[in-house]
């Protein structure tokens, strides 16, 4: 499927501003993807289903997360969770995505995780700087895209949620924990890449 | 031994101010004990020994990490967090520690854990908040200390304690995290107490 076809899917399934949304993650993911270096044309179609499960019936989704047998822990944390996994099980099983980079980028859009690609990296960080996202703080993580190497960007922006969750007391999934730890390992040279 | 020995053992292992602070430590884990009903005398002897290695040898407490098969993890972090752990060997081989509530609440001072006693969180508080500690947002902890619940007051703390580590973008030791989600989640009763 090209562009406009996988467009024209997620405006059925998602109420206009999160399609609209949904344009500025795909614009700012193929942005980052040429600023970075990496495939532009991956970034572009995770990045357009990177939502398609967004509001997906939350029965239906714990019921993919059992049978496909995805990580147990989400059924412990908030389903907004979910619709990363499922939507990457939707994009292999209704949209033929069958790169594994591509789908890691939908199913771990909203947690991150220890050890992301740098396609990951993108449609997280896309996914949060979009154009028309307005929270505390978002400017500064616009501007520091142009400027920051693509590893220390996501520092920035998995801090940026890490914080404004314990600042709401609210948990904190283990991926996004050990993502935001494997990146500054890493930097310190603690733990191999 | 009794108070006087143990703090006399303290003076000689440490400078001046850090005393200052175990004797802070050692009248605010009573005041909680007291407070919250927990043991006071054990509180009392845990805090006394809380710091008993903060300015151990490097190696050497590198050395007690490997001999006592404690946590490998702690080696990727910031030595730092080993005086806790290496503080409760201390504790049991040469002040004749045997309670391992006591000997946990040594162990993990510095990071919590998951599943802490409550008096683990007595002296975890107690470190943060002693008279003596001056740092943006203390008077709002001491504060919370006579108005919340126990494990309220413990989210508090460690949430205050990770959003510092975050804002300065350190590593984050996986118990305090454990410790954070572990806390809303029970209160959540997404998991078992």
């Amino acid at each position: 499927m090209e562009r406009d076809e996988l467009l024209l899917a997620m405006k059925d399934r998602m109420p206009e501003k999160r399609y609209i949304h949904t344009i500025g993650v795909t614009d700012t993911a193929i942005e980052l993807a040429k600023h970075f270096g990496e495939d532009s044309k991956k970034a572009e179609v995770s990045a357009i289903l990177h939502d398609s499960c967004k509001y997906a019936d939350r029965d239906w989704m714990k019921q993919v997360i059992i049978e496909q047998q995805m990580d147990p822990t989400l059924l412990e944390f908030h389903h907004e969770l979910w619709h990363g996994p499922v939507g990457a099980y939707v994009a292999k099983t209704e949209f033929n995505v069958t790169d594994e980079d591509m789908l890691n980028a939908i199913r771990f859009h909203t947690t991150g995780r220890a050890l992301q690609s740098n396609l990951e990296k993108i449609v997280y960080i896309a996914d949060m700087i979009e154009p028309n996202r307005k929270f505390p703080g978002v400017d500064d993580l616009r501007a520091a895209a142009n400027k920051l190497e693509l590893d220390d960007l996501m520092i920035k922006c998995i801090s940026h949620s890490i914080s404004f969750l314990i600042n709401k007391h609210q948990p904190i999934f283990p991926d996004s924990f050990k993502c935001y730890n494997n990146l500054l390992l890493q930097k310190k040279g603690k733990v191999k890449e």
